[in-house]
């Protein structure tokens, strides 16, 4: 259902980029965890924009209000509500969009799905409507953190045009992807990509880039056999972020190459649990993880809006041209970073929360 | 929910690979669509075992037989059951696996999940748990083709280890790509991908590749702002399918390396219709179609099974070996087209019914 | 799920009695509606506290926010969230609560569920949580009215303790409901029902009673054969409601007591139309609307709260005695007729865009 | 969805009276239960035709075959499809209904709804609908078993048209119920509602009535704060069962008729438990299972299948008669029994793992 994400743990998000403002209920959330305003404000501060220099300026703080589902700090059970309310609009920004179509935006296609569409700032296909997700992960976080103490939920970009960062999905921590603003855990790339995006974005062009993600201590077990598999899950997940163009886990596309007997994970006893000494499958096997770290890669197309002239067509049928204007990201990675992680906090949680129904334990 | 797929026109399959039998139904068909069980064999013959010398030749016929949902050949608007019964049973090839957890299979984490498993034949995580949908989809296509008769969806293996297919997404035809046992439109990768496939399949080895899917003369407005983004679903859809390792649409992961000025899509009137000059938006923008050519690639790593000695544990926590034994595919991807070509009917099929119940028409 | 429902046209609500505020989301609302915050303040003001000397004094002007999913008015087809603050909070009434399990309430059912409750005026089981239902009705008689003109639903008091009105489905109007402040279409009935609330409360008890519903000029067709029947879905909406006992439709109870020749309903052709002479079925046949009048009733206990010391336990397992306090409704009844027409309303909306999707027309 | 039932626990059934066969398939069961095909076809012979004789004589063995799901009697996890074959099928007996409408049945809608129906038996209206529903019904029963070893679930009949049977839910055993072919437990109702029905039966008219169901040593907390209230689930379950016109639990609308002072239930401490000293709430408050028996009744209509001539219209519109043929039940009372029950089992087995998985234990 469009507005909805899980199945256990399940979300439900509202909200164009120009309006009222924007959020999510967040229902099936397990009773008796400790919740705060600022565990999501943490989150949210993540993805928002204007936070550095190589992001969108648009001012927003982005402050959000739990409207329920809490008593003295501790969850219900019931329905959590947030909302973060809209403050910098300029609808006047938005005029010429009104009537023509932006190149590869969502203004044609809601158009044709719809036959109305908020003309101002992309409505529902805009980055905004990432904040429920977001306000919603950073919930499904606490209640991990209450089942799993253990379990880590990392993202980090991975590259950025053709940069490539080397990071290591085992060790990388949350200090090393935040010690730079370009959030990849490795500084040298961190410069070489901080660099590149202000070029571009002084060249009025975009870039894109790829996220990488882990999660590590993942208890074995969760995941569907069949078309709920784990992988399937996280790449509907991911997919369903503005901007992406492919998912990939494990050994990903590179493993189509790659012949059987190099490319599977033998199995050893260590300290008493089974584990493999390869991560191919990327922790996840016939769809259900198997403890060993859940990797995976998602890319980013570079951001539609640049500021050039380029052909296009008005809602009435007409040949014209459209040139960007407004306030935008030349490159959506850092920003995309929080909602990677996200993503697969929501996936993660509802699957704990299924595992403990069907099984009994996770 | 672990096997039903789909929201309006949706699926729920069952079985295991070796046990009574294994099937689907499927529930929110419209009424008054003409099906025959033919209908639903042409396209279990193409993913069946044993239909050319490089893949498994496991015998099953694969026999479907439709147990209800129709009156005189014509869908009542009630549920379609249908069932296949498993037929070339060999248990007795299983025993070891009974206790050896099999490299890179489900075996481990279905014990770790549910604390048993069927242990002969993978069970649920066999690739004829897809019998299901592939039945599923002939139903599909059958609605798809009274709502859209220009609607066609193509699969095809677009690379097989290191050997990579030309084919056009705008003019391939079914007749191409069934013209060759390895199921790609190129001659002449055909053969050199037979050739390979027998090789590997020689050394008791296993490779991978991608297939690549077309969905042409899509209506535009398909597809849902948020987390049913068609390319979402398509994801989904895919991912769930055994072996997946990864899944791109339009410019894939080769556009996370472009500029936007590269990358955008122009809009021009052509006939009267919004169409755009290129395609890298692979026929779907902000998570709606724009009635482009939808153009996918999924990956499938190379077939776990392999007839060499390979390091792994017992179920009950030793380190142990085992070899591969019985009757395997040493490439899934022949098969794995018609599959894939499913998974996009059946998420094709239920966005076509969502847009009517919501927007009234399609 | 907890707190969503509907298929096609679905609600997710949230809110407790005391907190930040109560609202909806209604997503998969067609787009193209006309809608306003009055549409939707119109049927909140029927259901609000404070509205008549016969229901519960507390002051709550219930004003509605539209936050998400319009522009200029009308619906762009993505999530509306309306929100309503909570204003007239008094905590402190209820530190006896805190500790005292009040009877007949769902204070220890929540204990025993959640391990946790929102300890002042019931939290999430208070009948303030019908303000999200209400609003999210509200919005889908729009869209009733956008697809079916003339249909109409309408509830009404049918008793109240053990006076009974005479109200005609066939002919009643709103006006006629609303003519008087017990929401009965039977001005003597009326009278006698208020005077009878009147002295019941200033006797510190309360009374239950029943509202009948209609739905008028339903095309034929809603509702499905199994599990999702018309009857079934009407069903389980009302008695979500609070403090409902009972359900019938059509002859409901009485009908069990008549043989198949005094219950059956005749059809016959009239103005070329398939009609039945008599409505013992109540509308609706097989789960399947078939045109005539649906005609059900539901059943409402005594309020639960009442100004007399009753027997109950502590939290922490002891004996003792409570006594009601605060600003209650001696009588639901009259504020549970809009919160039925409601729930009526969002069933038949959703089976609406339920039968156009699979169907192809209502 | 038409055709499936239940969120953590849900079945989905298929199969029209006439065809191939009807079935189930039951998804998201626990693993590690013990299950066999006689487990199921201890309920499906309780529901079947011709198991006395006061029911439709229609011969049908109504033998079920498990076809996957298990393994050596154990449950997998995976979906357990059931089948059972349709036998006794006398197509011609119906040729008259392919043209008249039967009064009261469900032929007029199928035509309204779909435009297209199986003439013959009445199609997935059939009661062999149920079949699916009891299959299921007997795993969710072996499910609660496991979690629950002192729930019991009983249902009997209460009512059958004037005639009331004397039945205490608290004490009332499977064997008492079964001590007669008209299932009520009070031997002296028994014989007077058999020689009713045969009475009837020989008129060529029928009867209608009511089951009460208790449950049983329910733990507390079971059911969710608002749509899925336990009644609401309940209601919504029973009245999807064919020809039922009413619902109500506890007090039900004898209820509506007391005040709160005669109708709320007093707590009280009982052997270190929190129970009432009463039970008007029938075991469920706020929508929350109290630990109290859960009593609720269904009312039943008279059989729509009379040997009179009645009143219909043809499906070509013309004014007509149509008189009963073939063999039915001149009152389903008795085969409703376990249709009553299996309904209450799939509502409590679904939220027995609803609540293990929000709340971590039941």
């Amino acid at each position: 259902m469009s507005s909805s994400f899980g199945h256990a743990f399940r979300i439900h998000t509202f909200g164009e980029s120009h309006g009222g403002g924007v959020g999510v209920t967040i229902d099936g959330c397990p009773p008796g965890i400790s919740l705060s305003a600022e565990d999501i404000q943490f989150e949210l501060d993540r993805r928002r924009p204007g936070q550095s220099e190589i992001v969108t300026p648009r001012k927003e703080s982005d402050t959000c209000e739990i409207l329920s589902g809490l008593h003295d700090g501790i969850t219900l059970g019931t329905p959590i509500c947030v909302i973060v309310r809209n403050k910098d609009q300029r609808p006047g920004a938005y005029d010429e969009m009104a009537v023509k179509y932006r190149p590869s935006h969502a203004d044609y296609t809601y158009d044709a799905k719809f036959g109305i569409r908020a003309p101002s700032g992309g409505g529902r296909a805009s980055a905004r409507e990432t904040i429920g997700r977001v306000a919603g992960a950073a919930v499904a976080k606490k209640v991990i953190a209450s089942l799993c103490p253990d379990l880590e939920i990392l993202a980090w970009v991975k590259s950025i045009h053709d940069l490539e960062a080397e990071v290591d999905p085992s060790t990388v921590t949350l200090a090393d992807i935040e010690s730079n603003i370009v959030r990849t855990a490795d500084p040298l790339a961190a410069e070489k990509m901080i660099e590149r995006i202000k070029e571009v974005r002084n060249d009025g062009n975009s870039i894109g880039g790829t996220v990488e993600c882990v999660v590590r201590n993942c208890p074995p077990g969760l995941g569907e056999p069949v078309f709920d598999k784990l992988e399937a899950e996280l790449a509907k997940a991911v997919m369903s972020l503005p901007a992406t163009k492919g998912f990939e886990i494990g050994s990903g596309f590179a493993g189509t190459r790659m012949t059987g007997r190099e490319h599977n994970d033998p199995f050893r006893m260590v300290d008493g649990k089974v584990r493999t000494t390869s991560n191919r499958s990327g922790g996840i096997q016939g769809g259900i993880s198997n403890g060993e770290n859940i990797v995976f890669r998602v890319g980013f197309k570079p951001t539609a809006t640049i500021m050039t002239s380029q052909e296009t067509v008005t809602s009435s049928g007409e040949n014209t041209e459209l040139k960007g204007r407004g306030r935008h990201d030349a490159c959506v990675l850092p920003r995309a970073v929080p909602m990677v992680d996200a993503m697969a906090a929501l996936v993660i949680c509802d699957h704990l929360l299924r595992q403990r129904g069907q099984c009994g334990s996770v």
